[in-house]
């Protein structure tokens, strides 16, 4: 996994840099967006950021994120997008920005090698390619970027616990700590820091569990009237998905909220080892995803969904 | 931290070793004395385990275990005493047991060095410390061990999020990985898997959230007939003491468990970077503890005990 010395070159020769990063950009775009930002301005360049501000709350937190869509030029000799797979799923500025060289640095495997520079390999985080980059270019990590790497790491894996953690995660993550550092409090926030409101859908979501087959499947429901009680669909976040994943017993689960009145969003998981494909499910419906964690949206009666969806589950659970 | 040549020549020469850890094992202990065991095994020399069987049943599936506590001898070269600080916290065999030979290896602070040969250092895990001795001894892990080395490292760090954790605790973690070695269903083992059971006493105990002076005090509370319900008080696991401090605005947060009727446990903690020590408001009440994780017993009546407890917490909030 060799950073390309054209890479290498072309930031070297490149005195007007602009950033940029996938819409709605998680802890690992950002991460790699403020460490590699920062990183090349400590080698004097002049560093843009054009950045979708859709951005979790918990990410709000690095000094270098108010230089954000700041003073855009309409010239750059280039533009680097980390973090994303496809050309089109990258924030652009307005028309009148151009640059000479695109260089995309990206851990996704279906990324499309769209740059005129790639370094695309499939590691667990973007951060670990931007630590790599900025090594080569033998740039000191301050404090803030040693944060930012951290963040990109550990979002991105789940604190070290998805299976895209490997031994060279834990060697970049080894390599950022000082002796003085502790990403203790990071840690906190990032993974286990809710409002009260969060909180209390979490616990509204453990109440609602309902099992079939022995605890094999497992539904939970979050109905309109509770979503709105407790700050609408946004307070519904990722781990709530999970929740049905984390019992003893089950094999594959899904998480029914209902976005509006009699309108569902589906969020289905599976279990590691077994392989249920639960994607298929999900483009039974419309929706779409991954083997183990997939989505798709329904209407109509809550009690009717539930039934179609065990019977569904249990044909997967068969297969 | 230079594994003492002593303790390597010791071990070189021991052909009969008794290996045991602290009373109610954790993963730590457990994974110490796993890896540390099927080592020495490969050396060829003879091992036993005296362990105490008070073991979290998440812990429960290392083969190597089903060795623990048989066919114990009346004479062995060494013992060796992992993760334990005190000679009195360790399980000793019956008194016909003699030993040549009391190696320590252990992490804690507080380690009195009361072994013949010690090796003792504060990191994050004792398991790191059983690593550096493997690798001196140039003994291959096979993957039993590696998953033993992962479980001390990550049940003691709480997967890489606690404080204890540095550079060298990744280090360690990156030398364990092979290439195809995947620790997820593992940490899912070790951090998120609940019976139904526990997953409700979570939800009962977010939902009984009681928060005092702008949320930076929050009380929650488990009734005797709630914890009753949901299979009693061996369920009630650590994390639920952890829940106040998930709250992004509380700064202290007791949990108060209704053991018997009208019997209470308390769990009491405070948030880093403040510096507020819970150990005083423990040691008031008979109990103790660490500056943010402490906890108390006391009987009486609920309502009256949390009036006096806000008074008391706002007390350390004023300090």
């Amino acid at each position: 996994m060799e950073v390309p010395q054209e890479l290498i070159d072309q930031l070297e020769k490149s005195n007007k840099i602009l950033l940029q990063a996938h819409r709605k950009p998680d802890g690992d775009a950002i991460g790699s967006l403020v460490a590699l930002g920062k990183g090349l301005k400590a080698l004097g360049k002049e560093v843009d950021y054009c950045v979708d501000t859709t951005i979790d709350p918990r990410l709000k937190f690095f000094p270098e994120m108010k230089f954000f869509n700041k003073d855009l030029k309409e010239k750059y000799d280039s533009l680097i997008i980390v973090d994303c797979s496809t050309k089109d799923f990258s924030v652009y500025p307005d028309k009148k920005t151009e640059w000479d060289n695109l260089i995309t640095i990206d851990h996704h495997k279906s990324n499309q090698n769209y740059g005129d520079i790639n370094f695309v390999y499939e590691t667990a985080a973007c951060g670990e390619l931007v630590y790599q980059v900025l090594e080569k270019l033998n740039i000191p990590l301050d404090k803030e970027m040693r944060e930012a790497i951290f963040t990109a790491l550990s979002t991105d894996t789940g604190s070290f616990q998805f299976s895209n953690t490997n031994s060279q995660t834990h060697k970049i993550a080894s390599k950022i700590y000082t002796k003085d550092d502790n990403f203790a409090p990071l840690s906190k926030r990032l993974h286990s820091t809710k409002s009260l409101e969060q909180l209390k859908l979490y616990g509204k979501a453990i109440e609602s569990i309902e099992l079939f087959d022995d605890g094999k499947i497992a539904i939970l429901t979050l109905p309109y009237d509770v979503i709105n009680e407790y700050g609408g669909i946004e307070n519904v976040s990722d781990d709530l998905s999970n929740i049905g994943m984390n019992l003893d017993t089950s094999m594959i689960s899904v998480l029914i909220k209902e976005q509006e009145p009699n309108e569902f969003k589906m969020s289905i998981r599976s279990k590691a080892p077994f392989d249920i494909d639960v994607s298929k499910l999900a483009t039974k419906y419309g929706g779409g995803g991954h083997l183990r964690a997939s989505g798709f949206s329904m209407e109509g009666n809550l009690e009717d969904i539930k039934i179609n969806l065990v019977k569904d589950m249990e044909e997967l659970l068969n297969e």
